[in-house]
């Protein structure tokens, strides 16, 4: 017989691009965690129903952070005055090169987990360093504490620190047994194939990787047109390719389950291509801005039909909250707006909430907002400690928060349908 | 006999633009409440002094928040898809017009004044309403708490709704009282004389204003060159004016104790005119973006000498938190550095927490940095709640804060030489 519950409160979800619905004190009914139905009225036939009443609270979506790099966290808000070759030297490699230690690895990453369920984050797409264990540990900490998603090992046989570069064997060998023991170790949280990008992949190893994902029909992330530099950099890697997302085409790893981050510089063509294959690009305005690659503009990707989600891009982003990601797309957007005369609209609160939530949903094939049939994931949000106001609609409300609040807005988090205890996750940790 | 207290903990400050200063483990010696130095090692005469010791901590200076709208604290975070008019109309001008009432006014500038210590800020410039009572209770406030610097009851008698628009008789006449009024009362909170902006002050208000300020020897503030439209409207309004500032300079009210806010647009002339009189440029990161006013070029100011302090300027900023302000005016200078092609640099994290602690100082005549003779203004930051790193030395654990922390990493404030109770200050009171 199964379970039925029910959440009473101001309910506020994204179903579509650019509009919010709004139920003011409605009920999400639950069958066993799974999403039955919105009501404004609470139908006869659930009024057995064990009722939670959030009373005046709001109850949206959780967060999807699609694109974060583990262990990176210890260095977050770090280096930021540095130009990017001398940030990854002098911060990111000497952290990353850290997680041959599994043991400092769990003290991280269980930190890591606890801070991404107190900021509301209940889907991810992370990157891990390149080791094997380490990112076992990575999954294991993100599963127990509630969080589901991807999470890769990061491959690189070139361009980086001796004590960050696998041989091509090595590389493929450790994917395997990675892919293999993670598949049967972890219920929510699975392999994603994540070539670092291609300037730390060989050609052979971007095939081999092309191989695994279709062999064990896995999903791909990686990096494309992030800053300049990098994109002339891979010109010269690659002279038989036109364009950056070839390279990663030519081997398979650019289809309908490719996460690719930033895209700041991606042409007309490369923007075509991601359109025509399904590819989800993911913007990740906070490290975009914090090391200066590039100014993205998610309006015209958008206009062009394209999948789009936001990232952290921990530790280039310097927040965990997608709080302030949603802000800062918008921001990003308003730069745009200005830089074209207003002739680009900028992102309005539902749209960029939309990004951050139904989007992201979307991704992992469920959603957009609360979408009859899938398991809950959602926040309850506080803004009883807000100075009083005249404009107090939920949607105001929820702008509000998301412009001025942060994790202690965030009363209670569910994920898969199920309530996450503060002592469970590490909530309980402040950031 | 005077009373030697010593803080003992790591020391950063700015005394100098671009450069920090850190003492590790080491001591300020205050005499009364007034810093008598700086020392590494604790000098001989001191031995017998009362030392405070925070350990691993770091000791760095309170922010200024040099141009804040203290009547638009209930709108913060709310309203930002909107334009600039829109805005005004169905947010701004309703809650300001809330000021009439005077248990309102307490209710909201209690919450007000307690959260601006909980962020760490111990020195303002603030704009009031038009309502001299609701005026007196901000400065009452803000004293009680602890706060010090200008507060101003804004003048205006045109292009304003009628409920919100004073005679221009009635203006000054109110603004004399509240004057002679707040002399008296106050002891660390004094007044500002504050001409909301050109379009909402007749000249003969203009004219009587600087009169104002000449016979009471009171500083000015104002909006300059925030947006086009209101460029182009000050240009209608003032046709024997070529630019802007000449509305103000031509009444007395654009000297050496003048603070601008905003100056996103103003021309070579004006800059070289505000350079000449010795003018404050306030430049307000976030209010300029969430409004979408423009993007002020901080570092063209910096380099033509101009003295450039930081504002929240909410509610159009949407935080009270300098800690973003300042790393929200490194972002809109990234955004600089790149549409110049890396030209213009941007602003370091030395350079911006100089802006938002030395500089505010400096316009109160005092600082820069922990100087010598100056009545202590401090904050005791922990950042023990932070993921352990590699990088840890103060400078870095400096801008981590800024970057990642908030009020929460704020475990002391000192102003005016004493240590603020938690209590008193209202810091209390969640955000």
């Amino acid at each position: 017989m199964s379970k039925i519950e029910i959440l009473k409160g101001n309910i506020i979800h994204a179903p579509v691009f650019g509009a919010l619905e709004v139920l003011a004190d409605g009920y999400i009914v639950l069958k066993d965690g799974v999403i039955e139905g919105l009501f404004r009225e609470l139908p006869e036939e659930f009024s057995a129903g064990d009722v939670t009443d959030y009373a005046d609270k709001l109850i949206v979506p959780s967060f999807s952070d699609m694109h974060l790099h583990a262990p990176q966290y210890p260095q977050l808000g770090m280096g930021l005055d540095l130009q990017l070759l001398e940030w990854l030297q002098k911060y990111t490699f000497v952290t990353e090169a850290r997680f041959s230690d599994t043991e400092y690895a769990k003290r991280v990453y269980s930190k890591l987990a606890g801070n991404l369920v107190m900021n509301g984050t209940t889907r991810v797409s992370a990157y891990s360093s390149l080791h094997r264990e380490a990112t076992l540990v990575l999954m294991d900490e993100l599963e127990k504490s509630g969080i589901t998603g991807y999470v890769g090992k990061v491959n690189m046989d070139r361009n980086s620190p001796d004590n960050l570069r696998e041989t091509t064997e090595e590389s493929l060998r450790e994917t395997r047994i990675w892919i293999e023991e993670s598949l049967k170790r972890f219920k929510n949280i699975k392999p994603i194939i994540t070539p670092r990008f291609t300037p730390s992949c060989s050609n052979k190893l971007m095939e081999g990787l092309g191989k695994l994902a279709a062999e064990y029909g896995l999903p791909v992330q990686s990096h494309l047109s992030e800053n300049v530099d990098e994109v002339n950099w891979v010109k010269e890697l690659h002279p038989d390719c036109e364009e950056y997302w070839q390279t990663y085409d030519k081997y398979g790893l650019f289809g309908s389950r490719t996460l690719m981050g930033h895209c700041v510089y991606s042409s007309k063509t490369e923007r075509a291509a991601m359109k025509r294959n399904g590819v989800w690009v993911v913007h990740n305005p906070d490290s975009n801005i914090n090391i200066a690659s590039g100014v993205a503009s998610v309006r015209i990707m958008l206009n062009e039909g394209l999948n789009v989600v936001l990232g952290s891009d921990i530790a280039g982003g310097a927040s965990l909250s997608m709080m302030r990601i949603i802000t800062g797309a918008i921001k990003t957007s308003k730069r745009n707006w200005l830089l074209t005369d207003k002739k680009e609209p900028f992102l309005t609160v539902a749209e960029a909430f939309y990004l951050a939530t139904s989007a992201g949903a979307r991704y992992f094939g469920v959603g957009p907002g609360f979408a009859k049939g899938d398991k809950l994931h959602a926040l309850v949000l506080d803004d009883s400690a807000f100075p009083e106001t005249l404009h107090s609609d939920p949607a105001q409300r929820l702008e509000r928060i998301l412009y001025m609040g942060d994790d202690r807005q965030i009363k209670e988090r569910y994920s898969e349908g199920v309530r996450l205890q503060a002592e469970e996750c590490g909530c309980k940790s402040a950031l």
